[in-house]
């Protein structure tokens, strides 16, 4: 296929767009990649659906070689269905809500779920037919509340997604470890630097999700990563390892202590330090205790718990959110402490709580024989020496403190450091939740019906051309990889007499004949204004046709490297086939 | 590619789905194509996503044929645009409607006409950046009142919709041409039998907008069609040819009489028959002078005009909506009536109407010196032997009685019968509506701005695949043209002995190899089962494997004639590659 620049639709820009902030949002706009037409709503425009369209061919040829079978649901779908599974309310703002003429209740489909599992259980109905998996490449919406960076966070996308149905907990593992080759595979075709991060850890077990972050220092999540071996996490998945036990005999007695106008750890430490105690305390050696309220789905009353962490440290909110999800967990306000007043605001301890039936869990350092300062219950006083196991003992622990660079990893090797990188993908274990909603069962060898157990599996396909574009660019603008580049190789007429325009269009016919995709700019302009567009662009191979022609020969030109050759005219078809293959 | 339907995500049925009434509907949702999840909203099957797939791919081969390049909008789309242009609230209840999270306003497009020139704009400012040709295929959203026949009428659907942008009214009829013959291609590529109809007379010029109609007494659409010639036309742009003037010397005089009681065409001939005048009269004699109310767009006050029509007609409701578009107009109430007392109700004539200023359009068979039977202006009183171009003169004339089989074909060849169809394509010459609306423009050669002209093409290419299942089925189920279908070959096999199922899945790796496609019927099922689903699902040609086989042969059966021929196997590659070429 050849494309004539002089007809294409396109107009590059030599400014940035004014709200782009990030490169591949500056860059796709620049190079007519892409085009805004509302707050998160982007055009495609032919270059741009070029790549976009090849990124879908990736991603189906990779669903296709695991077995999924591609489907397609409409994204305008009813409520019923996430209702029946709580999602309509769950999504809050992020929905996007419409009626029809009958007044009836629709919505913008966020993510399919319930439409997969309403449709298995439409068409299966023996053990026989499973396991099946299903995926679409489709339009989804959600009313983000910054739709930002251009189409990387859009409120339209396009997104695969696809979902396992599985008759065993085993089935489901493999499902979802196939998938998770899968996209290494997509990944790693598209040329992207990314990782994998336990997405969530606690109640969904340790690998039932895991997210593919592309690492850029642009990105909007963080992640923290070990110096010493492959471990990567989200930081609501960080999981703090616990210190070994200590004994218990021997450690002095809890003694309690007037400790005046000492409400914060701060406070707290320096009033030890000049206290004259025969040592120096830290806020590592003090227990923090965090009131908060958590309220199971559905509930109407929330639940008093108390969270302690060492006093160094900060209770993490996204990790609390995480350790008490699907239960919401607020902060307790001022009503919460008139209403309970056993809780002595600053001074806050074990004892009080324990004694008033609220449910006291501790961060993982928190380990029997550990000895700590903390609350006593009573205004200006504190407790010293209070030991886990011996004059208390914790109902649980709970991993939210905040984590920080210099951790331990958890895997024992080096230490955690932050990052910054974009989702690309997710893979979640979802297990029996919408089946159960919907009753999807299959009738077992034994004529009793199995519960299915679903995963889903999700990649930001439009995303991906961001995401692509943000790794790989320079400051002359964009370079794709092979594998998605819009065109195989960019030809350059760079001269106006009719040897060099004849050579250029006869060159743009044989690679087309020996199956290239060539982008040929044949426009009138400027060889200065052709290379500079050729750069913008990103073709990974540019051939300039000029002035060597009278000579034979053709420069060739690597976008990536910036490397030039001249290759005889009549051997450039079959450097340019090798080099393509 | 082999597709093997012992793990196909598909499911047949014996039974017709309880809410379907034509075939297509009937029969994609048996051979499991489609799914219903919502009014008007369906999910494509696996089967059904390859047919779509496939028109997808002819559209868009014979679009890029005529250089139009593909682009791609959101379905989401913001007020402003199509509030300029008044589209906003013109589509009425048709149109989804939504707010985001902050309350603005947004619609899911039902067509991009807005989107395109607005682009155009962003993008080109010069004379010789034109013409252009964008297209895209993508999600559409109507909310029908009356959601039907499955894919035929759906709410959310697939189209491909083009735009057109030229400098100058010739080139708008050439843009409209290529179109026009693409299309052409197009259906004739997917086997449809189709007529071309003019969809619109009058105000728009007669060319300026086709519709392609594919034939099939299951339409929703009427048109009219020649006995002896090509003519076809919507009911709207069926033109009545004036005869030609008479005389008006030697008419009688025209005379008032006293005809009590006929306030009705009926009681008038009824009467005028039995008063001994000396003829005899027909409907057709009289002239019958129907009020409307007329308002333009965006007026408050409507305009009376009268519309006179032979008595032997109807105002057809649909012509005349077309012959005042984008006025709106409505009969006369009660009120208009004792708003107006020269009204006389039953006996309304000319004189009063043009005496009072009432605009006076006539049917094209009112011609100068043809003489008419109709109202005097009086209870119980009419006038006869009127005569056009003597006694009355009219405003104009409009072209809204009824049409009706046997009439005149309005080229003056045969006479026109009434046909149904669906409609597939429309293509439209829309002027500059749209550019004005924008301020669309291109600074010319001379510095001066040129108004840009529009085209806008459509094929709904989601109803397509129905429309295709509707003309191309028969009692037992599908039958695909092989441009379209799901696969090229469907191999049963029709045995459970080792030697014939190795036999099947050997014949399938070799129609592979030679770059068929496949669909395999490896499942354990009876050969009766396995015959049935085949004939359902419509695969052009259908290969058993079976006994035969011993003997060295296949039975290769084309689904279409249901002609069976024995091949020896070591052929059948050969012969099943020649068949599909």
């Amino acid at each position: 296929m050849i494309t004539r620049m002089s007809s294409l639709f396109l107009r590059t820009l030599r400014e940035d767009p004014a709200d782009a902030e990030v490169p591949s949002h500056k860059l796709l706009v620049r190079a007519g990649y892409v085009r805004r037409v509302a707050p998160g709503g982007y055009s495609w425009l032919p270059l741009g659906l070029r790549v976009l369209r090849n990124i879908e061919r990736v991603v189906r040829e990779e669903m296709e070689a695991i077995g999924a079978q591609e489907i397609q649901f409409p994204a305008l779908l009813p409520r019923e269905p996430y209702e029946a599974t709580g999602r309509w309310t769950e999504y809050g703002d992020s929905l996007f809500r419409l009626k029809d003429r009958k007044g009836g209740d629709y919505l913008l489909g966020p993510t399919h779920e319930e439409m997969f599992a309403l449709t298995v259980k439409g068409e299966y109905s023996s053990y026989k037919d499973f396991p099946v998996v299903l995926y679409q490449v489709q339009t989804k919406y959600r009313d983000e509340a910054r739709p930002r960076a251009g189409i990387l966070r859009g409120r339209e996308f396009l997104m695969k997604d696809s979902y396992s149905f599985d008759l065993t907990d085993e089935g489901l593992a493999e499902s979802y470890q196939r998938h998770r080759e899968a996209y290494i595979r997509i990944f790693d075709r598209l040329g992207l630097s990314y990782v994998i991060v336990s997405a969530m850890s606690g109640a969904m077990g340790g690998s039932a999700s895991e997210e593919f972050l592309a690492t850029t220092p642009t990105g909007e999540d963080t992640f923290v990563r070990s110096t010493e071996s492959d471990y990567a996490a989200n930081v609501e998945a960080v999981t703090t390892p616990a210190p070994p036990a200590l004994p218990v005999e021997g450690r002095p007695e809890a003694q309690v202590h007037h400790t005046p106008d000492t409400p914060t750890i701060e406070s707290l430490v320096a009033f030890l330090n000049g206290a004259g105690l025969g040592r120096e305390f830290t806020a590592a050696d003090t227990l923090k205790n965090v009131l908060v309220k958590v309220r199971a789905p559905g509930a109407t009353e929330g639940e008093l718990v108390a969270v302690a962490v060492p006093g160094d440290r900060e209770v993490d909110a996204k990790r609390l959110e995480a350790a008490f999800y699907p239960s919401e967990v607020a902060l307790l306000d001022d009503a919460d402490f008139t209403a309970n007043p056993f809780l002595v605001k600053g001074y806050i301890g074990p004892k009080a709580l324990q004694d008033n039936g609220v449910r006291y869990l501790v961060d993982p350092r928190v380990v029997p024989g550990t000895a700590w300062v903390t609350g006593a219950d009573k205004v200006d006083h504190h407790v010293l020496d209070l030991v886990c196991g011996r004059d208390f003992t914790p109902d649980g622990t709970i991993d939210v403190a905040d984590v920080r660079e210099g951790d331990p990893s958890p895997d024992g090797k080096g230490t955690l450091v932050a990052a910054r990188g974009i989702e690309i993908g997710h893979i979640f274990q979802l297990g029996r939740k919408f089946a159960d909603a919907f009753g999807l069962d299959a009738l077992g060898a034994d004529g009793k019906p199995i519960r299915i157990t679903m995963g889903s599996y999700g990649i930001g396909v439009s995303r991906l051309v961001a995401v692509v574009a943000e790794q790989s660019h320079d400051e002359h603008g964009l370079v794709w990889p092979r594998s998605i580049a819009p065109a195989d190789v960019h030809v350059v007429i760079a001269g106006k007499d009719d040897t060099v325009r004849e050579g250029g269009a006869r060159l743009a016919e044989q690679l087309d004949g020996a199956g290239l995709s060539v982008l040929l700019d044949d426009r009138t302009a400027t060889p200065g204004v052709k290379f500079a567009d050729a750069e913008l662009i990103g073709v990974p191979t540019i051939v300039v046709v000029g002035r060597g022609l009278a000579k034979g020969v053709v420069e060739v030109k690597d976008r990536a490297t910036g490397e030039r050759v001249e290759v005889p005219v009549d051997e450039v078809v079959a450097h340019l086939v090798d080099l393509v293959a």
